[in-house]
């Protein structure tokens, strides 16, 4: 643990929302236009940045992790956040969606703190909820659904490392948002479809939100195939559930 | 069905976000920025309105629905939103955390399209995550929980209008986010002890996000003792897992 000094800057993780720019928060785009350091994935407004803040007069680092692709790992990731943090800069971290929806924000805050950098965490709009409703899916209905259940889904279920129940998921008698899940969309749609009947409406989006926003109503027996047959890739969000049919 | 005439306004659901002002989007800050009339409730931002716009030169009709106080029928709010889009004006409803996320926003985006009443929907940031988040709480957690599920707590474990299936959400390995449902917190915790453990971390949070915000740690065994202690009341939520012991 090193004591911050003086001219210790600070780090601010930033929600970037599910991918058009102007999801993203007030409070957000603040911290963008005062920060020295941005460190970006690929994901949110990372694209988009010029309507956000001046770019020009700020350092931009590409930190993505890109599924299957090129990887900023999350060591290297923390190293960068600490050492322009301790030069005195004022570092945003931005990521897609909300900081703490899978977004390992606390692991980074964590890092933050060992080292004595005062750190705050700005919320995000998180693409689980926003993407359905960007393809005219509401992720609650009254009535129909008061629960849902939001999964990571870049574990296959049965995983050794998996943390998740998906029988008992499916179980819940609420709306399933999965992200991070194209991969192991089929294995993840027959898992669920030991519950859950084959006809459940169900709903893939790609890049939500976006210009670049591709969506598919179908069912849960025919997710993986509609996936498949329409080449959706990452970042896709898929929901299951009876308002998927709305 | 009325057919919309050509001086047909519009309408704007907007997500407020969890309190503060500036979680709002910058795309809902810029429909309040352009809207005739304003229809909003007691949550999200509605104190702090004058800093997204000029209210002076609007009209703001508070539609709220207090709990178990003066109550706005939801009949009477879709009134006043198809009212004034008829007369040609343009209408934000602006509503606290999302509006898809047990905000009766789609039931008001239908209401608008039987009127043929273009109607768009803001995505805001919810609640459910934000505020735990507000009070420290990270709602996933790389290697510690890799799902959530979030849950509307207006009706008790085995009501016969419930449609949760509570033992499952306790099951499913996720942190469990409640709004919502401060009157029903005994039942609910009773509910998840048939499942969890006693001393799961909990945490619950009161007006999260803004300067009123109070926030105690507690477990899921204490939780309803260390709720009715603090006198907590809405809006509240609370959070249940190992995340809450972070």
């Amino acid at each position: 643990m090193t004591a911050a000094s003086s001219t210790t800057g600070s780090v601010t993780l930033v929600g970037g929302g599910p991918g058009a720019w102007d999801l993203m928060t007030i409070r957000g785009q603040r911290a963008l236009q005062q920060a020295d350091v941005i460190l970006t994935d690929h994901l949110g407004p990372a694209h988009e940045l010029d309507e956000l803040c001046d770019t020009a007069s700020k350092e931009i680092i590409d930190v993505s992790k890109l599924p299957y692709g090129r990887q900023v790992t999350q060591e290297k990731t923390n190293e960068l956040i600490v050492t322009h943090a301790l030069a005195g800069r004022k570092v945003v971290r931005l990521k897609g969606g909300d900081p703490y929806v899978f977004g390992r924000g606390f692991e980074e805050l964590t890092v933050c703190r060992e080292h004595g950098i005062p750190c705050e965490v700005v919320p995000g709009v998180t693409s689980a909820v926003s993407v359905p409703a960007a393809a005219g899916v509401p992720i609650t209905q009254r009535g129909l659904v008061h629960s849902f259940t939001v999964v990571s889904g870049h574990l296959p279920p049965g995983h050794p490392s998996s943390l998740v129940d998906w029988r008992a998921v499916a179980q819940s008698g609420g709306t399933i948002s999965v992200i991070m899940g194209v991969k192991n969309a089929p294995a993840i749609a027959q898992a669920l479809q030991e519950v859950l009947p084959a006809d459940t409406p169900a709903a893939v989006i790609q890049e939500g939100t976006t210009e670049a926003q591709r969506a598919v109503r179908c069912t849960l027996g025919t997710l993986a195939a509609t996936m498949a047959e329409h080449s959706i890739g990452a970042p896709a969000v898929y929901v299951i559930g009876e308002v998927a049919g709305l």
